[in-house]
């Protein structure tokens, strides 16, 4: 059988699976002066972010498969399910934390490549530190440094191979999740090296599945992947070492883009977590200026009863991903902009409650969703909105959002931080819980360990 | 960020997911007359030849660290570990008898898209009936109708996948233990459906790892993440109805070219475990005929130390592949058809003896070696080779070998089998138990239970 079986590959890129595990093995602790203080506490609010929407899941239907899944496997008790009361072992805690950090697309977003850095990468270190007695230190220090592995990996691929239908989080986490752990271990160069290989064998994830449980099990399945290859390399298992660079190593199968720069360029100076930002709202990002734009509406006296249409212009992307126009429920809601322009002009928020199936469903939100006129203007920003409320007299009220509420230019505040822990953690562990909960993640850096933490998680 | 977000993508692809759900859901077994005695005479050959490789292997390096590295999550003692004394939760058991099965590449091989069926398959779903109690029955009925669906995948996408970079008996190996899994769990078509979407989200493999111990890593991981897919549905968990086919689902995100016929035609008549075949050699398929070919000039009388040089003439994918001039180990000798020609031309056989270090590095196979002169024909099949010995005398012996020994022209016999699982086994659980266990393999389809085979292969 003869055939063609060239296939366009780049034989001189640089030999970044080396260069990322050297930087990951031997770049300095915070401190011993390996960031600055605000890179750390950014590294905190990224942590402390991704608890609370961990936390905030942990009882919803896909924690329960899940659990139910891990549950016949007869789990050791290693390591906490954030929220729950039970221990299981700890690729499985990394699993399941990571499903629920997602489950309310409310977790962070690494703005330049849309991934949900910390998914993979928390959900793994957190649950080996606790299984193996590490600090607090340590796991901050792995979590900039395995986050910074998986957004540079992404930096180098995006967008080709979003537009090629990776779920980017899933794709590049599991590369996160084995940097930070393989740090967490003190795994020297070469075995870090190795678990960046064997991670690179295991991408998760494709777009088809938004909308459905399989989408937050990409962070989940891309922690559990990472921490087993950390863990495979310190036991000497082998994979090659350039499995990241190579003409058939993981990037150039799955990216026709890669700029190696993007990975080598100020390693070590720049972290990508500085670019880290967190949503005030409970689902895609893309929706995010069309729901402020819509809130901003209301606060401007805008009622729902008073609209006969909203023109909303955005980028082509937004309903690429969020267009589905009659959502059934609150998980098709999240990836319809028309739900998030409803439940902004009417309730001025959209945390997990505008997300229920019963308010997805009520009328009112149904007819508001119906008079949602999208049209594509790619001259507008993905991050941007364009939003007109045509009014019954008439009237046009118009707002643009060049930048929404949480975005890196306009970004949440620790108290709003702390406000929306509160607001998903309240209901699954009580309150009072939850304000111990969220200062030992403020202090996370300086504790001794991390079980103290994972405690305070169980209801 | 304006961009061009279009890529080429195929909306009317047929309802696979649905299509292969239905058929795994819901066709006859063998004793329903779901597929003929030979298919499944074809079965239990496919499954003898996998357990031989997984004993064989069990106590190569590769399988210490996989063990050593699943034994920190403390797992409990569920299934098997093939040619060793322990037992492992059914995933991590999967993953491991995965590993040692595609260790010595020495396993099966579907002709038509160089996957190696088995791995991942009948790894997950051994696994998964020894901890439920399945019969041996169902675990064949599974494992026919598993390898179905890993194999059609793969027939749709072949080349195109494999040439960009894909292991891909590890990339569909996914979809085919989670289908032979959700089979013997009874998953009705809705569930099924379900965990081949979950499946879907996990391909695991590129080819740069070949020649480390990922490349067995990819049927391992494969077989572990297929049983959980099914485990996860089995339990509620969702997935996109149409995960394979959608343009952002698995298959058009793998690969440019995807013939859904491949997946449709002959659906429940002609089943891909016919086409399978078996390796006499240690190594990788496309070195065979190589290797035969220079077993076939010893037989004639030529000796090593009558060589000036050898003149081997194959295709280009031959020297892709396996085109190593100098080995170092065992390891790398499986991808050298420079080691294989030495190999057969001194002993006439190419088993896992025949590619350890030490004959690797012995002098006269180093000089051997130097003494071929490979050069690309691509007007040669890539299942066959064409071999000329230029003595010192100044003679020319020339073989062609158009269908090697182990091809679907040329099996191996029943026979033939038994002696090559002998050779791997009685060294790791002894001659007497390699006997039983080797009449236990063939008695499989009648068995009330799978843990009396999996018992005599505990050394």
């Amino acid at each position: 059988m003869a055939r063609n079986t060239q296939v366009v590959a780049d034989h001189n890129a640089p030999p970044v699976t080396q260069i990322l595990a050297k930087q990951v093995a031997t770049h300095p602790g915070f401190l011993a002066g390996g960031w600055s203080a605000a890179v750390d506490h950014e590294a905190h609010r990224t942590f402390m972010n991704w608890f609370g929407c961990a936390v905030g899941a942990a009882k919803h239907e896909a924690a329960d498969a899940a659990l139910a899944a891990v549950n016949m496997l007869q789990p050791a008790p290693q390591a906490s399910v954030l929220g729950r009361a039970g221990k299981v072992d700890m690729a499985s805690a990394a699993l399941i934390n990571g499903i629920t950090s997602h489950t309310f697309d409310f977790d962070d977003t690494h703005l330049k490549t849309i991934i949900h850095p910390a998914g993979p990468v928390a959900s793994a270190v957190l649950a080996l530190a606790e299984h193996t007695g590490a600090s607090g230190r340590e796991l901050i220090d792995a979590l900039v440094l395995g986050i910074d592995v998986s957004c540079r990996v992404g930096n180098a691929m995006y967008p080709e191979h979003y537009d090629r239908g990776w779920h980017i989080t899933g794709s590049t986490g599991t590369l996160g999740a084995a940097a930070a752990c393989a740090r967490l271990l003190k795994l020297d160069m070469q075995k870090t090296a190795m678990a960046l290989g064997i991670a690179a064998s295991q991408p998760v994830g494709m777009r088809e599945q938004f909308g459905t449980m399989t989408k937050p099990f990409h962070p989940g399945g891309a922690a559990r992947a990472g921490l087993m290859s950390a863990l495979l390399a310190s036991q000497g298992y082998t994979a090659s070492p350039k499995a990241l660079e190579a003409p058939r190593g993981m990037m150039q199968t799955v990216s026709t883009k890669n700029d190696w720069r993007e990975i080598t360029d100020e390693l070590g100076q720049r972290f990508e977590i500085s670019f880290n930002s967190y949503k005030p709202f409970a689902c895609g990002i893309v929706i995010h200026p069309s729901i402020d734009a819509c809130a901003q509406l209301r606060a401007q006296g805008v009622t729902p009863e008073q609209i006969a249409s909203i023109e909303l212009k955005v980028h082509s992307l937004v309903l690429e991903l969020t267009g589905k126009k009659e959502p059934q429920d609150g998980l098709q809601a999240k990836f319809s902009v028309y739900h998030g322009c409803a439940a902004g002009l009417t309730f001025g928020r959209a945390a997990e409650d505008e997300f229920s199936d019963e308010i997805v469903n009520r009328a009112d939100m149904v007819a508001l969703r119906r008079k949602v006129v999208a049209t594509v203007d790619d001259s507008i920003d993905e991050a941007s909105a364009d939003v007109t409320a045509v009014l019954t007299d008439g009237r046009r009220v118009h707002v643009f959002v060049e930048h929404a509420i949480g975005s890196l230019q306009n970004p949440m505040t620790d108290a709003m931080l702390e406000a929306k822990f509160s607001g998903m953690s309240n209901a699954v562990i009580g309150a009072t819980k939850t304000v111990d909960l969220i200062q030992a993640c403020w202090a996370v850096g300086t504790a001794t360990d991390v079980q103290t933490l994972t405690a305070l998680a169980r209801p």
